[in-house]
């Protein structure tokens, strides 16, 4: 438990002082991604820096994410566990910054003695009162 | 992997019968449950077939369930799931129906012989245009 709380935390921390390597590190060869953008899935590579380098480069600085509300189930070497997570950021070029909770679902493998990510679904919901709205004002 | 991949599936086809209990019976006691819909995060309980037979009865008959792409990883008492789904439902009063594609992760654990679900957390992405719409009309 404590190895696999430290890849969630340490991720969120890794992504904070904007070291790519260090944040993909953490990761699977090979990742099913269900992110909070468009399309519905995507295959992540974390041999291949340039997307989160990429995505990185729109804001001020890089985002801090705080892990609240974490649960992991595990067994000798499958794991998945539950958060839900803020991210502060300041677009660059903005003078505010903004806050979004989401729901985070990582889904664990250990690979030669290591806890990697090989599964990741991070979401808001939305509203169901016609508008389609996605719902990014709640707080837990 | 066939009985999980029994479980999913069986839970689909449960729904479209409108058998709530039926689908209830592949939960475990507590599911942490990530909804399409708000809140954030709620628990839910398998004992309680009001919830879901009051969200089936606003549709003119039960929705079906497709699943795809599924993927399994699985130890011997811990596993996940990942799909795409497709729900197509006809609300109670319209005359026309909808498809609607979302992503799935499933979190189960083998308990007492039978593999249950205990994690279930359901979405769409939300387009980063600034209009903050979930992301209703993808396809795989």
């Amino acid at each position: 438990m404590d190895e696999i709380r430290e890849v969630i935390e340490g991720k969120a921390a890794a992504l904070h002082t904007g070291d790519v390597k260090a944040v993909l590190a953490y990761y699977a060869a090979e990742v099913v991604e269900f992110n909070l953008a468009p399309p519905l899935r995507q295959r992540f590579d974390a041999q291949d820096a340039a997307p989160m380098e990429g995505w990185l480069s729109t804001f001020a600085e890089p985002p801090s994410r705080r892990v609240t509300q974490l649960e992991i189930t595990a067994s000798e070497d499958v794991a998945f566990a539950t958060s839900l997570d803020c991210m502060s950021a300041t677009p660059k070029g903005s003078t505010e910054g903004f806050n979004l909770w989401f729901r985070v679902t990582i889904g664990l493998r250990k690979i030669d003695g290591r806890w990697l990510v090989t599964h990741e679904h991070e979401s808001v919901p939305f509203e169901m009162d016609g508008s389609f709205r996605a719902s990014i004002g709640l707080e837990p």
